[in-house]
């Protein structure tokens, strides 16, 4: 097999272009980047298309088990130089393997949710880096799904991709509008606790036994209108210090957390 | 007043200076980046020495309020063009206004604490941007104080102050040694949590009524072994995906408001 070193490769301009949201979504593409990524879009089913993987940067048992999982994958291997993954490498953390998936349809219809399903939704999110850190927390909190309504970045931007560790593919995701997500959520009959820093309700107070969507805006605007009036409940986390407002990825943990707590604790 | 325009200007090189952190520790000060962050250090007793402003980039009422605030600060006002204060300022967001200031001592023996404290320690952080994310959840949960221990970035590093949004001065906050802190809150009679994915005790079973330190590693590493032994319980958070951690700020975040909720909470 021989190596790719020049950056002038056209697999290689062609991952580089993933970089650009246009191109991910015309193309239908996605980079994932790092072995544990890796591993979770593999064992999740997603469609490999290449993995450039340069043997003297894979360190660490992640990398052997993704070198080990490659030949069944259906991917094309590529064999590059450190410059060459360095330039694919989507942030500054090359670990040695790069690929390049189709990009799941991540449909909210596609969503099938359990019997007493708990569905986080992030609205208006604007850095992809807050879907996920809030999908970290989603997959330890053994949430149903996330969605992401009215996002203001591509749900599978890399950096979403990385920051969620590749939960992004373990946890069902879909992104919509809020008003489809609004509208399937309330077929579902799913109970709505919208988080709000004005709301009525002490998130203590809430109740998230049942089948629940927690509801989350983005940090700068908040909310949108569309999650008021009636089966929403407003919950607000207490405030004790000078600073008005957590940051969505803290608010969404916390949430989660007492979520999980509620539905595991037998009644008092 | 003169506006100085010049990059070259002692003054603007001096504040550039203060990126470097041994620059920092020598000359013992920080550099204090966007409006809500110097009102929360004004208003902390925080000594100003200068404050770069470039009036076309100040917008909105923090500003306005800075700007009221600083003839009576002590701090020397300059005036500078735009591309002095994007010189100036550690981020992309320059919002018009950099402060330099003197560095807070942050020594844990000037920590003084309430009858029932609720302190959180940080060991061994490496990105100061968890300093920030931990010391905004911190404030918001209404804790005594944060004690970065055995830290591998500086307390007062720039990011670590923009993304604790300015928290970082009005949180009582320390940097120490491990066995300084740990010597520390033994002294005291903390009762001692420290957060581990191996931990033996459920969060929600720990009892964080009385007086509690709430330990914490890093990402990378954990906590040490110095976090073992009498007076210390192991707590965990339950992890039902397939990631085996939550990122340091999400974990942060769910005990300080479990430890809120049974500060709050009446007994059963």
């Amino acid at each position: 097999m021989t190596t790719i070193t020049s950056l002038q490769n056209p697999r290689v301009k062609d991952a580089v272009r993933l970089r650009n949201r246009r191109h991910r979504e015309k193309v239908g593409r996605i980079v994932i980047d790092g072995a544990r990524e890796l591993i979770r879009a593999i064992s999740a089913g997603v469609r490999l298309v290449d993995v450039f993987v340069c043997r003297s940067l894979c360190k660490g048992d992640d990398a052997n088990r993704v070198l080990g999982m490659l030949p069944t994958s259906g991917a094309e291997v590529l064999e590059v130089a450190e410059a060459v993954l360095e330039k694919v490498a989507f942030g500054g953390r090359a670990e040695g393997m790069v690929g390049i998936a189709e990009m799941p349809a991540a449909r909210i219809e596609g969503i099938k949710l359990p019997l007493n399903p708990l569905v986080a939704v992030l609205e208006g999110v604007e850095k992809p880096g807050n879907i996920g850190a809030v999908l970290r927390s989603a997959d330890a909190a053994g949430l149903s799904a996330l969605i992401v309504a009215d996002a203001r970045t591509d749900l599978y931007n890399p950096n979403a991709i990385r920051a969620s560790l590749g939960t992004i593919f373990t946890v069902p995701v879909a992104a919509a509008t809020t008003s489809e997500t609004s509208a399937w959520l309330r077929c579902r009959g799913l109970n709505i606790l919208a988080a709000r820093v004005d709301g009525s309700i002490p998130y203590t107070a809430a109740d998230f036994r049942g089948p629940t969507a927690i509801v989350l805006g983005s940090e700068a605007a908040g909310l949108t209108e569309a999650w008021r009036g009636a089966n929403v409940s407003a919950v607000r986390l207490p405030m004790r210090g000078t600073a008005d407002s957590l940051n969505v990825s803290a608010t969404a943990a916390v949430l989660f957390y007492e979520a999980l707590r509620q539905r595991t604790t037998p009644d008092p």
